[in-house]
């Protein structure tokens, strides 16, 4: 009995030595990110000195360049570049669209969705039919679709407190919808800009097509507010719209996954990654989407080497090619790992913007790791208020390691999830939208993670 | 032990039933928040139709007839105004500063601090001294610092994850700075801007004096950086500081608090507050300071009176007047309280801007009562990110009610704090900085916690 006591006490006193040196290692992270954070220094260069780095285009390669170097520069155990075949679409012209009432016509605010074809050169003029689902369409039927242009019109539910989930909700129209609309005959399809403000900004993304490829835009709240009270008159002759673009898909393109690593001095060939992904929309600078994630990915690995931490296992940080329009550089780096019989511990992925953190969530882990997991790291993350630890997350970029390492922990990075959908794929996302200290305090909670994951594992 | 284990059934049943109610109102509160919420535009209004109102200025009566007006229109129980004598102090013309190096001279942003004095006519025109604290100043002495300007320039420490305590840190440089220096002879004040953020951008705020008052002014913290980086070079001749300002005390005006009210079904004389201040500094709209307070806790009453509630107790929205420069309307509320015999059981302050909701802080509460609190409401509040419950918090308007009635518990709203201070006190707090859904989720936020307050007291 006494014995066993003695076990007990001496395993709490090793727990309780250990959560104290997790502590003072966590703050010594946050004041490193708080003090001498390069993340949002380093954010501003890639916002006003490249700009927009859509896959396959000359900003994306002075993109790759400059984030090779800017990594080099630090000093890391190795830095190198993944080659990736990803696709070249371009947008053209700005897009010009009309809701044509009789003789009136009144301008409003479109972009070409990512991927879709061009309109002829003369513009698509049409009636228009509005859905609010893709169900919709089947009950219409081709009858009374074909030769349309459809409209998808359900708005963003506001009573999701993530924003991600209303997004999810409404997304299918932009994913799917114009496809879908295809298959019965429309000559084109404009889907309400994926956000719940109501103001002139149209939302690009991406839409993928099945065998009929129709031009498909996206159109500014305000904008589809209109259109929907025009049509809601049912005046003769029938409200129509017109829009015109040029977008073109170009031959693919060489481009490049961009990744710096920490050594582990116990298990160099087990991986810990964070990352984010280095293309942008076209529209503005990238700064929140994602911008942000990849700076604060390299920013996790110049703390934890400025702090002097050696960590046991390999530390990667990716900048991911082709997220938006593609997800090549994803499944280049999964199917490397699987190639190259790389270990993966985790991954996180940081992609749902610059702002203020809230915790992560986490997929692949069993019920009662979850629990240890809050149990453990709770307590460390809550001075930080980033101690929202969950079930299920993870990311796009990061989604294929699954398979390719299937005992692997997918971590998304949880940001409070209020301002992004104001910004994301529009002009606003620019570098003036995001916040220093937001963005800092993210690259401290990430680090802070892969310290403890690298410390005690799941 | 059949009975008593029947008995605990019971009480359990109960608990699970009452905790099922509370679930469902909470979610109606967000429902209708975040679906009809009225705060962003009530707040546009007052920030583009009124805009700045300052204590005693003729904008801040504007302010308290348009309030009462809007409370009227949205048919509470009792609306009234409280009155009360507050100071009027104006700013005057645009003040000016400069450095004088030599022959050169290079402006930079100032603004006075509130409750200043004006500069003579013709300014002042000293030598600086730079000094990191108040106990800098008794090291110095008079000999060093007499007919000197002496310039506060100890910055925010960054270290802080919630920047409201490198305000209270940094604050004492312009709450008590200038006193100080003026004991000492100095003949003016320049206090680095209490805030993070590098640029160009003075923040206000008041000074209080003793018996000799010296003109004091903030300095933008890109002129504090300039000035000090000037100062280390030492060049001879010492390099000099400018400032002219004729800001000035008229005298007292009579205002207002302006206040709503639902009254309680079981306890009409039991009251739960829910408050922040109508006044605000001059340079902008008071958006986040504290339009966005007061927006907030009308929003509270609407939403519950919306969805049916009838409180067992009184519930107010109180407008307090004169937060910014004196307190005079927090102290004519906790007087009235305690002369009308008032019982308050709780007031919970919203004045740390417009955004997303972490948590509240409580005081007055017990030990055993706070971990009651965090058991029974914690998870009721999860689901909206709004779950930081801790011990101390409170604001300005509602303190003197602590002396009142000493049996109330005070309760700060937390919003996340990261991006208050880059607007705080200057021209930059306007409408556009505040975000729609941060705000509505406030309002939810507070709603909900004064139904659970109500429903089961502490």
């Amino acid at each position: 009995m006494k014995l066993k006591l003695l076990l007990s006490f001496s395993i709490l006193l090793t727990a309780s030595i250990s959560q104290a040196q997790d502590s003072l290692t966590i703050r010594k992270i946050y004041d490193e990110a708080l003090v001498n954070g390069q993340a949002y220094d380093n954010l501003h260069y890639l916002c006003k000195n490249i700009g927009q780095r859509i896959s396959g285009s000359a900003n994306a390669q002075k993109a790759v360049d400059w984030s090779k170097k800017l990594m080099d520069s630090y000093g890391f155990d190795h830095v190198f570049l993944q080659e990736v075949m990803v696709p070249h679409w371009v947008r053209g012209d700005k897009e010009v669209a009309k809701i044509i009432d009789g003789d009136k016509e009144i301008a409003v605010p479109i972009v070409a969705l990512g991927m879709s074809v061009a309109t002829p050169k003369e513009g698509i003029t049409a009636e228009v039919i509005e859905v609010q689902s893709l169900a919709e369409l089947k009950t219409l039927g081709e009858s009374v679709i074909k030769g349309k242009i459809v409209f998808f019109n359900r708005p963003f539910d506001p009573r999701f407190i993530e924003t991600g989930r209303a997004y999810g909700t409404a997304g299918d129209q932009r994913f799917a919808g114009p496809a879908e609309a295809a298959k019965y005959g429309a000559v084109g399809a404009i889907v309400r800009s994926l956000t719940e403000i109501i103001d002139d900004y149209p939302h690009t993304g991406t839409t993928r097509y099945g065998d009929i490829k129709i031009p498909a835009a996206a159109i500014s709240t305000k904008g589809a507010n209109l259109l929907s009270s025009m049509l809601k008159l049912k005046k003769l002759p029938a409200v129509k719209f017109y829009f015109k673009q040029n977008c073109e898909q170009l031959p693919d393109v060489l481009s490049y996954n961009v990744i710096a690593e920490l050594k582990g001095t116990e298990n160099p060939n087990k991986f810990i990654t964070v990352g984010g992904h280095l293309d942008s929309w076209d529209l503005a600078e990238g700064a929140n989407d994602d911008g942000t994630g990849v700076m604060q990915s390299l920013e996790v690995l110049r703390i934890l080497k400025t702090i002097g931490y050696h960590p046991k296992n390999s530390i990667r940080a990716v900048f991911f090619m082709n997220e938006e329009n593609g997800d090549k550089g994803g499944e280049k780096y999964a199917e490397l790992a699987a190639k190259n019989k790389e270990e993966h511990i985790a991954a996180i992925e940081t992609d749902e913007g610059g702002f203020t953190p809230r915790g992560f969530g986490f997929t692949g882990l069993s019920a009662a790791a979850l629990k240890n997991v809050k149990q453990n790291w709770k307590p460390l993350l809550e001075p930080y208020d980033a101690d929202k630890l969950i079930a299920g997350g993870g990311g796009t970029d990061i989604e294929p390691l699954r398979t390719a390492v299937p005992s692997i922990i997918l971590i998304g990075y949880l940001p409070d999830s209020q301002r992004y959908f104001d910004l994301h794929h529009t002009a606003k996302d620019v570098f003036e939208n995001v916040n220093k200290r937001e963005l800092e305090l993210g690259s401290a909670a990430m680090a802070s993670l892969i310290y403890l994951i690298d410390q005690h594992g799941f």
